[in-house]
């Protein structure tokens, strides 16, 4: 029987500023990836996103982003692998902090936005955060873009590592997403990204914009939060899956 | 036999500028208070900072403070007790991160400038931070003003406190400290800190701007780090105190 | 004839966070305070912004507030009042910088939050702001609170000054804001803000939490850009003035 | 007779954080560029350094860098050209606002760090930079590096403009400075500064790190104000230049 996990970014508020629609998410999901301060969430939201998450049993794990606010983690920064490595450490600490006092348990890292993508693709980076990661906790498992460098580092660290795909964003042929400034990016029709789900869950492959055929792993399903319609498209994801005979749930920690 | 710790500041350094002679204070020092990202201190300051302290067998504790970079934590800021009890968990794992990826352990927590005043006289912030320390692990050490309602809840919360003297500041009548804007508010010359420093650990006293006699409970001195003369002050402290047949020591670990 | 201006706060927006239905609220104002970036707006919500006002010819004027995003400004820190006249320099130029490039005119400055309510109470605070206002061009008008230290020390310094009174804030018997602590604190109906406002502009009073009444100096008419009815608040407050005979316009520049 | 400017960056510093010694270097150099908040300085900062430099008579500009205190503007970023161009304007209009209350004058622009080196190769945010300035005020001078896409830029807005060269920086035979990564990249003699300086200003050409003849054209030479030589060289600069017969002076407003 296949079994996959259903992500989403949590936690992305910011003081007076609210982002996202937490409550409904969590319904249809079974791990959440919390803001850690430096592009999104505060002290506050992480606890609150902890607690909710916590409350219903969803698997909680650190999303740790470039430092700014102004650009919310999406715009690429020179930062050199040492500085990433310790910026890892720092956010994912906070979490822990967070966690640590409501007993709940930290059980992965996905790091976010523009961070993930310099870790999909350039080694340096994803070596920095696959062994901040690690010297924090071998038992963490790391999340990252199926085929990235990132899952190969995580891997050469002695890393369980769970290879993301995306039902509600659109593939380029060579397997990366298209970016977000191109049309058709993000896909917004709930039975579309149902589709998509299932097709990459139980037979490894995605349409990618131009239809060829793309060759994907996937463990965990990535449903965003900041849409107009995430919790719908969460929603059907998760029923889609189930109704395909899919177990959909987060990997039992070790 | 008496014994005491000696405690400074460490790791106030923020990107581009630097502050402080860390590495000669911590030659005088048995522990250190790490500024963790809100009032000074980022990811790299802070693990360079752990990895010195921790190579020289010094104590490291967290120093959390108010989220203001350009006034240093030094100005008050109307935070409710709930948020500050959210900032102290956030600031203090962000360490636990860095200090855990070097096999170091956190001993103890002291809150930094505006907060450590706040906590000094306010009951619901010192008990916000009490039970943060606390939720994060009932092994840490609570560092406050000697006499001090933090100093007060922290035992009520159950957590091993140590009351803190200052060797390098004057005192008020009523015990408190000499606002910085006050003339003859810092001691600068470390043959009179390190005389302050004896009587306050033996006697139990200190005498006030006023000439009036202070009592005071002396578990740890702090020194300054970022005065000229930080590292010879600290210096004489340690060395009068050990002449004196004070054991100078951090608390062991329980 | 009476006049008088109706305002409200634009602009509040950060990076990928959205707040206020400004285009509605325009519709309905004849002056806005934009976030000059302190405790809310950026660079291209604050130019956005401008833009909007200056197409409808709405008097645009800085919103300066204290520097902390994550409490939205609306926590009082304890910044001396040299730097609370640095600050409103610094920001009240960043919003001339952005309206220079359009060749939109700065009309007025109003104090956010916190700050304004430190301005309403503390004389050093207050005339810090009239200062600085004054040294960037004694053409700008100052608004701030009916009957408060900072209209008074706005005209000690030969500035223009416009009384504010709030529609949509309940008041206490001295005058001064209910806090948004206390309940009833806030006024959602449209209908009761609208009836609140004659009183004001025509009357001169309104009632306090208790009934009693408070006499007011209606000059300008603040509604809040924040809240759920915000649009519909300004709406009626409009068009109720508009029927009882004001009129409703910003003060023309001298 | 040659002419040349001397520029230096000030204004470094940030809250309790000293850098640069900017008392020293302005009594040797023409120009002053200040920082505006985002990578560093504050508005007390801007406010000192401002005045520091009007009491000296020396020419007043804008420093405006990418938002990163944390890496202080060196950390390249990916912003869209309309986001430069709009905190182009934010910053400038910052310093305008403390220039303003003291009646001093802006004359130019230069950008910082990263900001710089985006704008020297990247035309588009060249193009962005110079429409700012342009926007604000066509009397402002645009300076940026000898050959640059910055220098192009602002000749086709219209703008006057300013071919900057270092003499304490070594260059690439292409004309690019050698990155501060490599060895040699910064030159600390000052002896062999002021060497480089005249030979620029009078012949038009300095050495490259490989020995071979890089052309540049001298209208200001940049002294960098955070080496610990830093005013030692920008006095040899000054005084082997006037030696040479070269007139040192900011360019006349017109």
């Amino acid at each position: 029987v296949t079994s996959i996990d259903i992500n989403c970014d949590a936690g992305e508020s910011f003081g007076r500023w609210k982002l996202g629609d937490d409550d409904r998410l969590l319904a249809h999901v079974t791990s959440v990836n919390v803001a850690c301060g430096f592009h999104a969430g505060d002290p506050a939201t992480m606890r609150a996103t902890v607690a909710a998450a916590h409350a219903r049993g969803v698997s909680i794990g650190a999303h740790p982003g470039l430092p700014d606010l102004a650009g919310f983690g999406r715009r690429e920064m020179a930062v050199p692998p040492e500085e990433i490595y310790e910026m890892v450490l720092y956010q994912v600490g906070a979490l822990w902090g967070i966690a640590r006092s409501q007993r709940a348990r930290l059980s992965h890292v996905k790091p976010h936005g523009a961070l993930y993508n310099m870790a999909a693709r350039d080694r340096q980076a994803a070596r920095a955060i696959a062994g901040a990661v690690h010297d924090l906790s071998p038992e963490l498992i790391l999340v990252g873009l199926s085929g990235s460098e990132l899952i190969a580092e995580g891997a050469r660290a002695g890393l369980r590592t769970l290879s993301e795909v995306f039902a509600d964003r659109s593939y380029e042929k060579d397997g990366s997403l298209t970016s977000r400034s191109e049309p058709g990016a993000t896909i917004e029709d709930p039975d579309r990204a149902a589709e998509r789900a299932v097709s990459m869950a139980l037979k490894g492959h995605v349409a990618s914009r131009d239809g060829s055929r793309v060759a994907v792993r996937a463990e965990t399903i990535c449903v965003h939060g900041d849409g107009p319609r995430a919790a719908e498209i969460a929603a059907a994801v998760s029923r889609r899956l189930r109704e395909a005979g899919v177990v959909v749930a987060a990997p039992s920690p070790r």
